[in-house]
């Protein structure tokens, strides 16, 4: 796997990723969308097949870790070289910003009816029906649709919570190489893990809102603090090491249950 | 692949996709049909599997492109001969069209039920839940049944959106060689594909209905027109060029920076 | 195949098809069960995972007909031999009515709760959200879950839809083989026609109820005549030869267009 | 197979199924996560998909049964050794407290919120909307999440209904072998048993919550009796044999269908 590969497939993919992740959350959130209040379920399932969009682009590619605790993992079980580690985890974040970025050209009519409506703004800060009003003051309307905040914040949880949806994450990424017969991995290796990434959204996304990536989450939280846009309020930075270390942590920790149990 | 296969493969698939991808609209939108209501989940699921059906059944037939926009991709990429592409987009217009007729016979009870009650009439001219009454003033109360249309009306950003809601397709579908390994391909990439619609309507098609597909969107925008229902109101005809030119446009950038990059 | 492969494999592999169709339709349906209100997006999965778990046991054994039309489709276009189409479709039919009894068996406290109900009594005879009262006087208020019925009382439509969907259901099955290059058929294809029977459901089940199925119609018919139930109302068997005939006829023209454009 | 493969792949399998599983309930229960109120179709692809998570890592080094009604099954059939038996039951039990335990952990705010929270504790000892008042006067305010319980409480059916639940799925799994031609069993009938998971619990899972599995419900409530959660009421364990007893017969009875009719 050249560099470029590396490069061009994480970068692309990620950006897929975030794409259609956080868009899957603009268009429940924000108003005057098509898909406004489609509730859960269609979160989970829009994030889970974001997972597939991106990751069937560049498995044959890079591999498709688009996630920086997926990169750990695998360095740590030696699936991917140490010296890749770097390149892989910066093109993932550049992905991300990117993906951050088109999510916001797609849905920008949405943005700004939504962040110029009385009725949401004095409902502010809090986004709607994801960050409670009193202990997240500094989360803005729409920053849900970039990065993810704690129902309820609470540092213990919502680092267990991190780590513990990451392990179950990257231990079935880890583990499915011990199916390989010679039938059913590869392509189908990239559908079951974007059904395990439902699983996950749908079980264990409810305290925090699963961002089991480092990238998935501080990308697209650069791209909310640099965006112009009206009354967007804070992007909430007193939470942003969570996300970022937690799934670091449960990633490692995935991959030293494989290496002693499983490898 | 002969030219009669080309035909039969893309007219029939285009039309089981319109059938079905028309028809869960039919059933979500018009009053007395037992899915009424069934909301967004129900449409974004309803169109991906809509996909499935058709490319399924064309897949050994004809490549089961079913939509201008992949067609362009894979001539640009070099998957499809130049040659074919006008027979493609004809046949694949023709069974829009075909599709479009069907969902009105298989819902005709429920679309004079719906467009002859005295409530739905005095809300006219909005799609129900899906058109903004004021930007839309032209579009029918049953139009969203067979064609797409903004909720926002903003030329730029519905080019925009529809370009890379198409590119995600796109992309998706030219990068799948490259997972080839002799495992999984094939029927395994039908399958994905149409999870990746899945995900596109349940993640993108917020702000205008992803078309994505310039026959999805002008073959039942035609049949709209001609059929004889009353107070149908008025097909939309100045917002028609969007969903047809932007996808080629998002088709045509997925398969320059496939031939650019992934090559 | 033998016809003891044949006779246990249908008949087995329907009356699970009907035991998770039927079941899914009471759990929604009766008042005190879990599922209770859980809408169409549940019931569409719950008669396509149905699907998935009939024809997963019987694939390997008789084939997975589980549907006379398919049977008459196979029939047609020389998949079966004729003489064993009716040891199919017997056994699809007693399959179906053994199904059906395993439903009440599973929702037997549910059912007698909600047919002493004085609110749904009251409410009789239309089933709960599915039947139209005035058009339809003789369906009791459970027969729903056991046989289908249309929400808008029109013979020339309600036969059409039946076809429709057949055909989508059955030409989806004869073209699977054109698909068969030694990778993705078998176990995969019994995949994705459940999930296009999902698709079907969603699409074109608003009007009818979506039988494409006479054994799954009929068997089940025969079973809420026969049941001693409390207040159950009528059978509706005036109806019944809509959803027997018209998907033979679906079926048989899906074989047609097999037969002359895709052999 | 080792006795460490079989200890360890039970263990941390039947752990991620919990995990996930009784992830799905706390989110949807519990207030104060975004999941809440997510519905039944949630909870049945949470579930299914918990399944596809903890069988995809548990495939390829212990079988992945995850359950002691499957490993009944396949010990009658003779896909296991009867004195591998107990220590698959073991670990099956063990991995699904550890899961119980962490669903804890990752909802620990929630559960704290939840029940110290007056409106619900009012409204005890029911959980929301699953357990009826009346009927089940010891069942605690989120034994829910942990164990399963009848909507209308009655032996026979609440028996009959598990054992019809778990035939189901031990007869897909035992016939699944049928299908094998060297072409698409291995990962992807792990994919599909978990959708037949999903169709189970859409299906069949109305009045009692389809525990299907003994180290499922058993594992869990122990932990529910021993977790010093405060309000949490009861552990409900005059209705705890049903679902450990109830499932076994289910197993035995389809694998004794398996040996008669399909081997």
């Amino acid at each position: 796997m050249s560099h470029f590969d590396i490069f061009i497939g994480e970068t692309v993919g990620t950006a897929l990723l975030i794409l259609l992740g956080g868009g899957v959350v603009a268009g429940v959130v924000l108003k005057r969308s098509k898909s406004h209040g489609a509730g859960w379920v269609a979160i989970s399932f829009g994030w889970g097949f974001a997972v597939l969009t991106g990751a069937y682009l560049a498995a044959g590619v890079s591999g498709a870790h688009l996630n920086p605790a997926v990169t750990l993992g695998l360095a740590i079980s030696g699936g991917t070289e140490w010296s890749d580690v770097p390149l892989y985890m910066a093109s993932e974040l550049l992905g991300a910003a990117i993906g951050a970025f088109l999510v916001w050209v797609t849905y920008m009519g949405q943005f700004k009816a939504h962040l110029t409506d009385p009725e949401i703004l004095a409902a502010q800060p809090a986004v709607e029906g994801m960050v409670d009003q009193k202990t997240a003051p500094k989360a803005g309307p729409v920053l849900g649709i970039f990065s993810t905040g704690p129902e309820i914040r609470h540092t213990v949880q919502n680092v267990l919570t991190e780590i513990i949806a990451t392990f179950a994450l990257v231990i079935a990424i880890l583990t499915q190489g011990l199916n390989d017969e010679g039938n059913g991995l590869g392509v189908l290796g990239v559908l079951i893990t974007s059904l395990v990434v439902v699983g996950i959204g749908l079980s264990l996304g409810g305290p925090t809102g699963y961002a089991i990536n480092p990238a998935r989450d501080l990308g697209p939280r650069i791209v909310h603090a640099l965006l112009p846009l009206p009354n967007k309020g804070g992007s909430d930075w007193t939470y942003a090491w969570i996300p970022v270390v937690a799934p670091l942590i449960g990633g490692a920790a995935a991959a030293g249950l494989y290496n002693v149990a499983f490898k």
